[in-house]
């Protein structure tokens, strides 16, 4: 796992914002020349595959600066500051959906840009679905829609780049695999 | 598209890198209050699924300073200027991996991290693989270590952590079904 390793020589941080961080690092290359990499730090992230009863995945339509317009994407935050990630997972998933699950479980956590940043998503399923009283409570400057959607609208979402992420793009052909297995 | 825009007000640009920009951006929400978005500019970057002739997905490992360890992925490279992505797919899958396909074709194009970069991988599918003859061809300075895995590893290399990247678990979710369907 340290394959290939390249060992830093000095660290410039560049910028530290209320979200990511950035630093340039000189490394030194397997084959002792130098070269520099330029690195996000992110705290890192949750989403939840979430499936209602009759096999529809839920949804949040949101802007997202970074790309100047709104995507549709699964239910996802930040970690906060010592927070476990199952915790956060099911924290989101209340907030942002209104929904609680009798059945969650861990999927996979991956990398979204290891060329870059070192964010990671950790990603989870969530079935058994059920609606809390109070409904979605999302923060007060947040804007999303909460959508549900059928496997064929979500395949036609991705086809039209209205699903536009890597994670909801996982998300989408992990729940088909999951929902053909269940039927 | 442009559901709950985020207008910008002032942006800072904060750092001009070799292969990243960061930049913060003043924004007006849409209940008209203020916030900052912090902003990762990349060129964005294209991936190959490299499926060989007995169903074997191309893979190369390499070491990943954002992450501090090497990881196994498919082959992949950030866009050159002006570079069409099909045409920087091909050249990464035969500079990486020796490979030219028989069939190329496009399958999803998806942003890596909506919440703080534009990132953009345009992902192909390669199959009717053929080895030319002079072999991987890697820039000097570039150490990556070709493997070629079933489907069995490399879902196991999932569950391990050893590929550990957003864009290669939809490659091997993708190439499962598409290998499935084939026979």
């Amino acid at each position: 796992m340290k394959k290939f390793e390249e060992k830093t020589v000095h660290s410039e941080r560049i910028y530290e914002g209320k979200i990511i961080n950035l630093k340039v690092d000189d490394v030194t290359l397997p084959n002792g020349k130098q070269s520099k990499r330029e690195l996000v730090e992110h705290p890192g992230a949750v989403a939840v595959i979430a499936i209602t009863p009759d096999n529809k995945l839920v949804m949040v339509e949101q802007y997202r600066k970074a790309l100047e317009r709104s995507i549709v994407e699964i239910p996802a935050g930040k970690l906060e500051k010592g927070e476990e990630p199952a915790a956060s997972a099911k924290r989101e998933l209340e907030e942002e959906t209104g929904y609680t699950a009798g059945s969650f479980r861990h999927i996979q956590s991956f990398s979204t840009s290891p060329g870059f940043a070192d964010e990671v998503i950790h990603l989870y399923a969530a079935e058994e679905l059920k609606k809390t009283e109070q409904g979605a409570a999302p923060d007060e400057d947040e804007f999303v829609e909460l959508l549900e959607v059928t496997m064929e609208e979500a395949e036609q979402m991705m086809q039209d780049g209205r699903i536009y992420d890597a994670k909801t793009a996982f998300a989408v052909l992990w729940a088909k695999q999951e929902i053909a297995t269940d039927n």
